[in-house]
């Protein structure tokens, strides 16, 4: 059983159990975001939480193994098509440059990380329109020299 | 003066008057990031903004137009270089599946709008390091059926 | 049973009833464009809706479920080939700076919604030969500044 | 004088006199897509338009036959990075092969013309928000078989 | 019976019953450049040209509904690799601009159309090795203004 | 003088003296598709014709070394978009199989040479519309083996 | 069978014999870099070389139409990747200039052809290490001018 | 003075001087092939060697540092549209694995260095059409394990 | 059993005793990184190597000459996408030119070959973190002039 | 003055002067690589460094400034050409994952920083060729689960 494997079976028990995202990251104790991620083979468990998800979502025993795999992060499209995944892609475009700015005067020569990172989604009710709250939060990274 | 000429003026006037962009930001009442990215001639400015900005700044007259042309948004590299901007890529291709996820849960069938936008930089200091937390905020926007 | 397997069943059908996607159309009450993209699986149907298509089709049960999930939106062909959709890739390149500058002078930096959206197809007769009319409603969405 | 000189000599008075591209069409007698275009440089004018077109805006002469030239119609970018003019190109991904389906269940096989072509931008105001309405209408033409 | 079923088929026959492209044209009185491409697929038949396909070669039923579908023309090499091929685009390559010269000086601003369009291949002998003469022929559609 | 400026001489020199390329093509004793393209820098001339060249359009005289000199014959655009050439690569993606197939079943397995090789281009009037009749002649080049 | 279906079974039956291709090449009586590629499915046999190559190797009978089927040529990598073909790609690309400066010296505007064309691998022993000898050989083809 | 100002430089004096590469090589002692690739800036030419290029030439002394510099070798277009370089590269791309089955039969597992390299161009007289040799010579380098 | 499915055995068999990468190099005498290389089949075996690791794995006996076969070194994506990969890949974009002048200083005009060469990778212990110490080596290849 | 512009100063009088890279480091302090990546403008100095540059040097006051900004990192080739630094690009492909199972073996799941980040290159004395030794030593950066 590898990773993909795994995905598809958490997809359809997930169907077929009618649980959310929410749920399972309550029941394992991790946040919506990270769990999504682990379940759609871009993290790695630690045993415990491997564990926590196997028995939650009655995943067989080999699924164990596969989940705390380090996986491949790779994806298929340098350009994303999907709107919603497209119009992150753009924000980065348009406003990367914008951000390196910003960021640099804060901190200082360096980059945020996206190892030591994590990110969560919110809804801000809004009358004229709720509104999605993206948030990520990476550790600065100095430029060393040597 | 285009736009290119403007953005060109601003850098110069900047390390000239050593300003920061939260300098010129409250200058003008708009946050760090927005005027950043009109400055970089990502966005346009009213002319309130583009009064204020030409003259806490010393502009020449001519900016002023400039400043409230609507922009073209292009970026040179589909696939961003600068590690900086890059981590942010990287983020759009390992987290966008999950992002969909999570978001489409909480929201239904639809997107986060890059256009009713806004977006933040805060500095969260951290003895093992500080972090950079980036907020983004989009309306989310449902599909229509027809 | 996943969108693609739905689109297969429903090409099939159609072939065998000699049905024509503005007959399906009729049957759910919306219009041939938007039905036909859900039915090749690029928007997702209400359950209303998925349940008059299950029905009207005799399309199996697990077919509602499919029709209703929120779908990937991607497409094969950065630059498509086929001549039919060539032809409007090509509107999109020699027009588009035009559009820009004819929306942007009546509506004002912004755009138009691909989200917020509607399409239709309409057939003008004319003894030349007859003429494709191909109307998109969109809402506009002003850029916002912060 | 070529078709680039024109072009920003255009915008150069267009910006001075304050004129906008409906006036300019209505000056010409042509609507407002079509003379964007020509003066973007992407149509060639009748030698009618050229002359009302140079006399309006008071070009030099030389404009005349640059107006008249036979453009060669290209453009930068494979995808369209423009939020505006992206939105359209996501339309033709997303609904091309629909579009393919119902101009042909309509019409037979054969495609909608970009050549014997035209195209408008209407504005339809609503309270929730004006929308952009922007019709194709093209000639039909069917494949030849011999 | 999709269109590839019927191309693998038909060129399984073809190989057995040892026939020509020529032949089949024959058989069915269309030329072999037009049937040869309807039998790979890239362009539909008429009911009576799928008729006498399928009763001539002997393919099975299902092949008619098959040879009467709308193609998708699609091709997998933006620029084609086999020698026969790529030659080809090389002269679209280094004439390109050449023939737009010569066709628009002789017809006005227009293009030549690819789908009110045919092409032969006939064998002119020559004692210092054969020659190949590739006749294409289009219908010439100028642009419209409007 | 270099291959460039020569084209660059003789477009403003054909659009000053109002020629045609039929005209040039007249007066070296070449057809007009091989004259243009030589004209535009992607064939070499002979003494002779360049001496024509020069003495009917009144070029300097170091045009002639450079209308001699062996051309290194590229093309900006691996997918062309002006939609005169388009066309022509769309052709080539779509029947480029199908001449495959009908040019090695007429003379064996090879291909028609792009270097021994000339083209032309005729008007057939037709009351439904004049069409484009292009033909290519190239030399046949069997596949050697060894 | 296919031409694929050949050179597996090729491969396989040359490392069950433990086979050479010089083996293979002397008993068919062609060169071995040729008797490769024929192999590899990149060259057509003639119906004597097919039933050497057949009688030889002990193939199944259909294997003989495939070896003298006309090959389709193509490749997967527009840049190949492994190190010993990318070398080969490499000289291409540093000396590709240099090359036509020389061979269009001694011979005047034209090419090497690629179709009448043969190819040799030498080994030249050498104390320092021995050195791969590669002659390519093809005809020279004059540009033709009309 | 940079290698491409030495090249230019080089161009005008043997066009001026009507010289050619075979003479220029022989003046300097070493092949046209070799001499060329170091005029074109692709190879870096010893002191004495660039002593001699200055002096035959008539070079300014500034060259010679230039000749003597350590060049980066690139090259403009992944896939070379130029006929007589596409040739080559076709070459690579239908015969680069033919190559790597016979170099590897012969010497083991390892590459022809493109480094420990050299190259000649010969004509070979023939009746039927004089032929380009056209002879690469490179060092075996086996694959070293660890 | 080709490469890759030896590749595959090997990790399933490995994952199974639970060994490391460490501990199957020790027991074949090799280094890790090269081992590992070996048995994901980019480097060739000899038979001794080929002979421990079939034992000591425990594969099948048709691995041993797969193992020994030499390989075809590709890799799927041009630009790498896992996080651990890119940041070489970003490490010879930002360095590379660096390193070329670098070692050319310290060596003359040539390269560091990929093919004589080899790699490792220690751990170095650091309070604040530890390190990856990554170390290449490989010889000096001058470029040859003729 | 700006990055570049130091960049073409310091290139010019290292030659004037006629230093190597290795005096420059030891003048300010540094190690050869990082000095000459910061001459390359990949790098920002510190203010002592830059004052140590621009003394040892002789560099115009500006200059200081500029090597003091923080630099975008970008580079032109996303596949380089110049062979020494493919070379490297080679090693990230075929030894990429054999790296990533390597590191992760030895650090668990995460990456070897190129932010915080070292490298040096060293000469091994070798009869049979000297030896290219290149060290990179980063951070490894776990990856962290929220």
């Amino acid at each position: 059983m590898n990773k993909l494997d795994v995905t598809e079976a958490i997809f359809a028990i997930k169907k077929e159990k009618d649980l959310t995202w929410e749920a399972i990251a309550e029941a394992v104790g991790m946040t919506d975001v990270w769990v999504t991620s682990a379940c759609l083979g871009m993290n790695s468990c630690t045993e415990e939480v491997a564990d926590k998800l196997v028995s939650f979502l009655g995943l067989p025993d080999a699924a164990k193994a596969a989940l705390m795999e380090y996986p491949t992060k790779t994806w298929d499209q340098a350009i994303p098509q999907d709107p919603l995944i497209y119009r992150l892609y753009e924000v980065v475009g348009v406003y990367g440059p914008t951000l390196k700015e910003v960021i640099q005067e804060k901190f200082g020569d360096g980059i945020m990380s996206a190892i030591d990172f994590s990110m969560s989604v919110e809804k801000e009710e809004n009358p004229k329109g709720d509104r999605v709250v993206l948030t990520l939060n990476g550790k600065f990274l100095p430029y060393k020299s040597w």
